[in-house]
């Protein structure tokens, strides 16, 4: 394909994208295929000669469109906030055609510059301390982390490093395999399962701190914890505090656990994946209140502000990381603020989507999720069949019919079943819950009433038959 | 911005995109930046309002541009190669125009589905043994990583799993922590700082393994340092070996390592990040025997074969993985055969170019690159004053002066000030040595004469004004 034909592919391609986009609604969100399903549909091993780009484009709409679940669907509530945005799309675009891996300053400039300084105007759009910014001291600031999992690893890992250098300079002749065996990190027990793969990765002992009635975690709680370890011989060193909980989008007490953590030299890390984004509004920010006194890190993945793609956000403060001392073999460069080396040149996409809406722009899409989401607990609050299973600060709904875990279940599986609208479940205190998220860029307040409809049709259903088999049996 | 505006601006970003690659080679292919040249030429905040879309793409040309290192350009010979084709733009526009996030099969069927069976294409292509593959045994298989360093990683830490295990059948007393603490991991002195860095990760101590003449690891120094290691207590449980190392493309022996590592236990891993993709050429795959007696896992990088970017795979045999067997609290989906969770949609880049090309057009691809480097070599061969440093046997053409490390520092200061051409140096024995790889999909015959034309010429003056110094001196 020469420059020619991509010319003439391209915009096409930039149709196709558009008309997906425009009749997403009318798509079942969630596909009607079973695990398997792709591998008889196309060959069993690549052409030995080329196709033609005619036949490959037919087989998206053949093989791939049949088995997407659409997560740009204003029917999809399922997970978390993950909207895309058009300027984001044509910022990817631009960053493909220029091709270039950033994994040194020398590798590309302008990435490497363009990203310290998009994570200052975030950091500011936060109003983070003045610390995690790079322009005020220098060595303070933020990178783009590939997802949530990669920062907290980051996170845990810079801690236990400095915990050992930590312990070695009052005890030389300990060996870091010793001190490790012997690290303890700590997280909710309603914090993301990638908070314990880390400490699996790092080689850590971990333990769930249980929450209060609000699903957040305590300062007493972890204080007890803490000195429970410490008189057994361990080193508290990590504790990754959640801010936005999955499964219910609680928040831990970070004014009240920083000055616990300082005090006992554990590092703070807090992972803000889905709320973050949310503290660029002045009403939220209050809950980011503390992050003044850690020295650890913080850490957000606004899918929602950027409306962005797979940008996750790792600030850090002025300390020795990785990059220094690690090991005098590596180098200092950002390649080693992370795992991977290369780099896509990401930070355009916040670049074109912080300057196409502006900050009231991302503001005003964020407020707009939180008030469908109220609008929807009011709906499930007004049907006596249901229930509201915890406080709606944000976009997230979790709810249930008053009743069984079976019933709930049922209840999920005809909405799956049904593929018109798409949600996922968790678990809170044992019981099976369902969560609501308002995810979309174009989901509107009559895709809310409509998905309530549906939602209130099925269990009806259920109740009707549940209420006849109940009649039979008596 | 909506739908039809965007139809407008990605038509533009299109053609943006295929001015950009037509005109890329009059550009000065290495940028003449200062280090922080980009943060006074933008506002030190997000703006409050919405921006026009005209701004921004100004500001792209004014402010991104001039900091851009053109690794697309014919003149750029830095690093490894890494082309990306209009196929994989194209592909890479649509995964982000689905927007998907497939960290489950639910959550996108079609792109874990076609991930697994592209990896199966990916490793016919490569004659991997049929174990490597999901189609036959259904557990075998290969998944997209990031990067190399995230495969390294990952292969690192399930041979640090597997070795727990296998120690604590036969002495269920040793804890975890004591065990990892005597695990010893062996690489290539050439290999990757990459490994090491996974090594670090997993809190596990390394060995550099020296190399023989031709800079490959033979069996016999491995053997000798495993015996020794075992003599002192220590559990070798990792050997990475490379297949085209950074430096100068050199292949470790892995028909004779791979039965060392089968005999002491050594879960052998294949970094083959540059040199993998030369695999689908029958004249290049004898240099991957071996792997079918080795039973841990290998990975490739074909920037070149796919010609998109930041595709990265690994492949592994039916081994119970990270998945099963590292926390009962972790699902067994493909999420955990990775750090990340989240993925992209990036199997869409592969069917595309693997269609638009068939393995004939990718051989091709690959035959000229060689080819490409073979004349180069010939072009410095046949100048009394240069020197080849490796044997050439893909893509790259390690050469220097005749004379010291500082003359070579000085040509090579000499040719990035000029910006004609871009390469990077490595050290080979201590030497300061020039590394020339042909890395361009639109790199033809005509610029590498010309590039050598470039290098001589630059070189003849410092050679000339050396002969000045000399004169005057005597």
């Amino acid at each position: 394909m020469d420059a020619a034909e991509f010319r003439r592919r391209g915009k096409e391609m930039v149709d196709f994208v558009a008309d997906y986009q425009e009749n997403i609604e009318h798509r079942r969100v969630y596909p009607d295929v079973e695990p398997g399903y792709l591998r008889s549909m196309i060959p069993s091993e690549a052409p030995l000669e080329p196709e033609s780009y005619e036949d490959v484009l037919r087989d998206v709409d053949r093989v791939i469109m049949p088995g997407v679940t659409h997560w740009l669907s204003p029917h999809f509530y399922a997970y978390y906030a993950n909207s895309t945005s058009f300027p984001s799309i044509l910022a990817d675009l631009l960053s493909s055609g220029i091709g270039t891996i950033g994994f040194t300053w020398a590798a590309n400039p302008a990435c490497s510059e363009l990203e310290t300084v998009m994570l200052d105007w975030l950091g500011k759009m936060l109003q983070l301390p003045e610390d995690f910014l790079s322009e005020t001291q220098g060595q303070g600031g933020g990178v783009i982390q590939g997802t949530a999992s990669e920062a907290t690893l980051m996170a845990l890992l810079s801690a236990r490093l400095k915990t050992v250098k930590c312990v070695q300079e009052s005890d030389p002749q300990r060996s870091e395999a010793d001190i490790i065996s012997k690290l303890i990190a700590y997280t909710s027990e309603e914090a993301h399962s990638s908070v314990e793969k880390a400490s699996i990765i790092g080689g850590v002992v971990i333990r769930m701190v249980p929450t209060d009635e609000h699903f957040s975690v305590r300062a007493e709680t972890l204080e007890k914890m803490v000195a429970e370890d410490k008189a057994t011989g361990y080193i508290p060193f990590f504790f990754c505090a959640t801010l936005g909980t999955t499964p219910c989008c609680a928040f831990d007490k970070i004014d009240e656990l920083g000055p616990i953590c300082n005090a006992e030299n554990i590092w703070m890390h807090i992972d803000a994946a889905y709320a973050g984004c949310a503290f660029i509004c002045p009403e939220f920010r209050p809950l980011l209140n503390g992050v003044e006194v850690i020295w650890g890190m913080s850490f957000f993945n606004p899918f929602s502000i950027q409306q962005a793609m797979h940008l996750c956000f790792y600030f850090f403060l002025p300390l020795h990381l990785f990059s220094t001392s690690l090991s005098p073999h590596l180098s200092s460069d950002s390649q080693h603020w992370g795992i991977p080396m290369a780099r896509r040149f990401r930070s355009l996409k916040l670049w074109f989507v912080f300057r196409m809406y502006g900050l009231r722009g991302l503001q005003a899409f964020i407020r707009k999720h939180v008030e469908l989401a109220k609008t929807f607990e009011n709906l499930v609050r007004g049907d006596n069949n249901f229930e509201i299973c915890a406080e709606v600060v944000m976009g997230l709904v979790c709810f249930r019919l008053k009743g069984s875990d079976e019933l709930n279940k049922a209840l999920l599986k005809q909405i799956t079943r049904t593929g018109k609208i798409y949600l996922v479940p968790c678990k809170l205190r044992g019981r099976f819950v369902l969560r609501f998220v308002v995810c979309g860029r174009t989901t509107e307040l009559r895709h809310i009433q409509e998905a309530w409809k549906h939602i209130t049709e099925l269990s009806s259903e259920l109740l009707q038959n549940l209420f006849d088999h109940e009649g039979k049996e008596n």
